[in-house]
């Protein structure tokens, strides 16, 4: 079981200096991220008035997605770790990588910045934002499954890639994995419900664009699968740490 | 001639929590990877009846396979070696670089991997796998030999970016290498066979959907491609280890 | 408040070799650039008379500016800093980051650039090059809160990952990170005012091309959107340096 | 004015195993690149008749080429420099940076592998390769300038990225910016004249498919490319070694 890495609820967590800025730092990556990935919905339709689905628009939004998603961790993990979603600070909550009070800070960062994201597309691109939804024929259930599943691989990879104390120099490449990764997701999910896999990034346009059907899908779905690849790299990847070796071995990877 | 670097059915290795996490690490990478790429195929299907392959449609699947194998790669390098593939082991175990047990248990964890995706998208997509087939007019033979063209530079790009000893900072970018190579390939052999490359990627959709058309050609096509690779690399592009530098000239690469 | 890093105005700087070598290398990204992104809009023109925006072209011009940035700024950023772009020069310039006399150099290197690219291309595409418009119905005052926007995700992600003195091994990937925000930031500007982000890019094809509707918005935003980000990112994300570690702190980042 | 690096036409140089070595690891990755670029035109061809240039083709082709070529780079360099293109290697001639009797062995294994790519295609396709042509209604010399300029881009980059002993850790994304490169310049130079930018890439589909219309634009133009880019990079942004620390510079360098 690994050790408890973040002591809880730390009393001066709340006011210190590099809180605020990993905090501000996680607002304006979810600004960012969100005005490209909702953005690129909004440019189809200015292109179009037509909105089905082809390969060319899928791969469009799922690249406007995964490359702005790549520069937006990337931007911020030397300084807020790069979550840039609830449910990734979820899993690095569950997984005893940050403090409640850090997660909460987190939390709120994130989505506010989804939203004044959908409110500055509202103002230059004049448009409704659209959000997500579930396709016609398809089924809440399953598209909750599905954002569980997507949201898996997501979460296992910044495990695995951004916060494994052993990623060594695997770690510059991990901003790209984790916006890559998306990108590939949406090609799947994008024709069923979108292929959301954070909850801030449904949560904004949704509000903005007032349009709440099946909303809870795109929180419940990403939080228990963002949980569940947090507890299976935690306790069943990373081997358990010696005791005599506990403070030493996270802060020296044999493999840098 | 490479020494044998690996003891072969070490006592202690097929218990080992090591091997354990590893071929847990390629289970969950292939099922990431399979769960992306073939839904990519059936994300298709839900948009239109229409099965005709176009070049958006090919640019989309190819980025699914590139993108989603570059995660899972990288999520499992550093634990697994980031096999993903049974040809891949394949070749490892020909060129000496792991023992016998851990190419089974790895053969193992990645059909599995692929079936449990294929079964995950027929519960959240509700439709039935479409996995690979031969093109009208082509045929089984060149379809074969195409498989073994393409695996070849997939195992090649491989052994030079993720195994030679020497490959240095180069490492850095093996899984990056990996997954874009797929999709390089991809864009050649989809209207022929759809360029597996992968005999699990191959077999998961086979069984889940139960079309066995043509399945022979995935498996003796990409063992040969990722064999013959593994060969040429390991005997004519590694560098003969000095008697007197064995120990050590893995251990240090020069250009590191 | 950080400190100011650089002597404004030293005497030799105006004439030093590595001066000239930096200049020189910011005028061939900035053309190796523009000759890309300026060219993929002819060569659509070239298969097309009709020039309505499709996802499929977008992505062609998006990832013909992303991927020629990314090579410009990986062949300029150990010689210049990887600027190619007035906007980032601009930022890096109000966050004490380079002189003014080499700012003035890099500017005039940059739009020389941009110029002769699109000269260039009316030498080997024989056609007028089309640069950058508002689209009909969106209004200027919207376009450049665009640009703002879409610029001020460009210079965060060049200061987080390409100038941040802590940036450490994010480094190595700034260059493709500052390429493929630019091709995310496309997709979603593309339909509303072309998605410039880079007054030498809009520049150019307007003067060789003699068109200049609309040209202001292409100066003001970006100027305005990266001095933003360089001022939020220096004074909000960078910390303080303490008085005691001022020498010290910057060369020896202490994640590298 | 740099030193001559190699002893030009060293006696054992013809016979060395490193050399051999070198020059099979070019043979193959010239292979692995052209099968995949030329046999993405081909996959195009066997989708439809009808071969008119759309951006969704144009997308694949130049994806085809340039991930191919990022594997095919990555996968060389590290033992024979990685050039994959011959006006490469003439560039790195000219530079001083490999002998005339290494650059012969690698012109020769481009060429073959380009040859041994077209063959295996017709083989596995059972179509007969297309090459690159000029378009209606461009013009011989224009495609050239096309092709300098082009090349002048690529080969530039190679400098920037792989050659330059000041690159640092810059050198890890070497493979990836030559590729995208390739392919961002592919979506300039496709509808004009295909966008070569490399005569083994161009000899090789004309041979075996013998087609020779305007076929020594696809040699005189990268030649006189990448020579210019390599004297330009060579002469005028490397700064010149000064006497007394000849042997010690580029072996350490300073940002390494």
């Amino acid at each position: 079981m690994p050790t408890r890495r973040y002591e809880v609820g730390r009393a001066d967590e709340a006011t210190h200096p590099d809180s605020m800025r990993a905090t501000l730092a996680e607002f304006l990556a979810a600004t960012i991220f969100v005005f490209a990935g909702e953005g690129s919905i909004l440019a189809i339709d200015k292109m179009y008035r037509d909105t089905t689905t082809t390969p060319a628009r899928l791969v469009m939004v799922a690249l406007a997605h995964g490359l702005a998603l790549f520069a937006a961790v990337a931007s911020s993990i030397n300084i807020s770790g790069g979550h840039v979603n609830p449910a990734v600070t979820f899993g690095a909550l569950l997984g005893g990588r940050i403090s409640v009070v850090r997660a909460v800070y987190y939390w709120v960062a994130q989505i506010l910045g989804a939203i004044v994201a959908c409110l500055l597309l509202r103002l230059t691109a004049g448009m409704r934002p659209a959000g997500f939804t579930v396709a016609s024929g398809v089924g809440e259930l399953r598209c909750m499954i599905l954002e569980i599943v997507l949201t898996f691989g997501l979460v296992y990879t910044v495990f695995a890639t951004a916060i494994d104390p052993k990623r060594g120099s695997l770690g510059t490449i991990a901003p790209l994995a984790i916006g890559l990764i998306v990108a590939a997701n949406i090609l799947v999910g994008g024709p069923f419900d979108g292929g959301a896999m954070n909850p801030a990034r449904a949560f904004g346009p949704a509000l903005v664009g007032w349009r709440w059907d099946h909303h809870w899908i795109y929180w419940v779905g990403p939080l228990i699968g963002g949980g569940l690849a947090a507890l299976v790299y935690e306790y069943m990847i990373i081997p358990p740490v010696e005791p005599s070796h506990t403070t030493h071995q996270p802060l020296a990877p044999e493999d840098y």
